[in-house]
């Protein structure tokens, strides 16, 4: 039975919306297991417009929805239209944009709070009891979505990982070829570029991660 | 003994710029293969800014080498600056990037050019003996860097392979999963979103020219 799987990006570019090696990853892992896939965004301007080559902010604006049309080949849709009754999981990757867009956590640490219909669409998916995979910076999210005692790795920065415990998260350390999952919460988390020196040291994290969630979609087949 | 691959980007984004896909897809086989990449761009402003989600033109304006450098995540240089003694092969992803801001064959069709720096660089490594590999649209560069004869292939797409054909260029039809190779001239050729309907059928016939490339890399060893 082919697996249904929404994916939250979060613009196109490391800095200031989604982390495109780790998208286009998720997405080619997720084909390559047949899984059917749509992608979602907020249709929101984007907190920041980073120049990627100097690491400034410019004067630009820019939407989120429309910017991660780049990464899904314009066949992303607003994250309004995702009915969780459609899929069978969800999957965020990371980069700055899940700091900045849907979340802010990038400016507010611990006191951050969620994009109201991100944090909708996630939920919906906590209740249904239906996987869940979030990467590199996407795990800071956790504690919001599912409450205090989450289990889930943001890799071993300390920063961060203070951040995720003080809103209630419980932190494990991981590698960055490793997975860490909460089998209560069906919840599984990887470092990806939190820790990833390199693209192959990304895509197998990120693989074992897609991997994981697909199978745990089993677990609800009857 | 490592190889060095020089990666040609256009931009970020099938419709004015490099795809994406096609461009991680590149990375990460050149990564998981040992090899050391280095991404170069030219300076230049896009042909176009297009909306990702409605395909129309904007009226914004954006620089290939600044939104390149979204896709290498910073690590993209200026065209100018890279240096064929340096690299063992040249490897050019697709999307309309290639056919209008490395060339202009989007716009001029059989009658096009293509820019300067990139015309050079190209030169450089056909001259050398170097192998390369050229994905997409790209193809549609062959004839000029090569010059007549040079065998290509754009998938089966009947308007673009009579262009190719009409500079000179001798066209090969290709599945998406295969590749084209002119084993006098080392280019590697393969259609990937010419023809391929999922990202998984992009990434075969890329993986396969990555492969291949680097093969080829071999026959210059000493």
């Amino acid at each position: 039975m082919t697996k249904k799987v929404a994916v939250i990006l979060s613009g196109c570019g490391v800095y200031d919306g989604a982390e495109i090696h780790e998208s286009v990853i998720t997405l080619l892992r997720l084909d390559q297991r047949g899984a059917q896939v749509q992608c979602f965004a907020p249709n929101i301007p984007q907190l920041h417009v980073i120049d990627h080559l100097t690491g400034e902010q410019t004067s630009e604006t820019r939407n989120v929805l429309v910017e991660s049309a780049r990464i899904a080949r314009g066949q992303v849709k607003d994250i309004r239209e995702a009915d969780v009754s459609e899929f069978d999981a969800l999957i965020v990757p990371g980069g700055f944009g899940a700091a900045k867009n849907l979340s802010n956590f990038a400016v507010e640490g611990d006191k951050c709070t969620v994009q109201p219909e991100v944090l909708a669409l996630a939920e919906a998916f906590a209740e249904a009891g239906k996987p869940v995979g979030l990467m590199c910076i996407s795990p800071a999210l956790a504690a919001k979505i599912y409450g205090p005692g989450v289990v889930c790795t943001i890799g071993n920065d300390a920063g961060t990982s203070a951040a995720v415990v003080k809103m209630g998260g419980t932190h494990e350390e991981c590698d960055v070829h490793d997975i860490v999952e909460d089998t209560q919460r069906k919840l599984v988390t990887t470092p990806a570029y939190m820790l990833a020196t390199s693209i192959s040291d990304a895509a197998s994290g990120i693989n074992k991660l897609v991997d994981r969630v697909l199978e745990l979609t089993h677990a609800n087949d009857h």
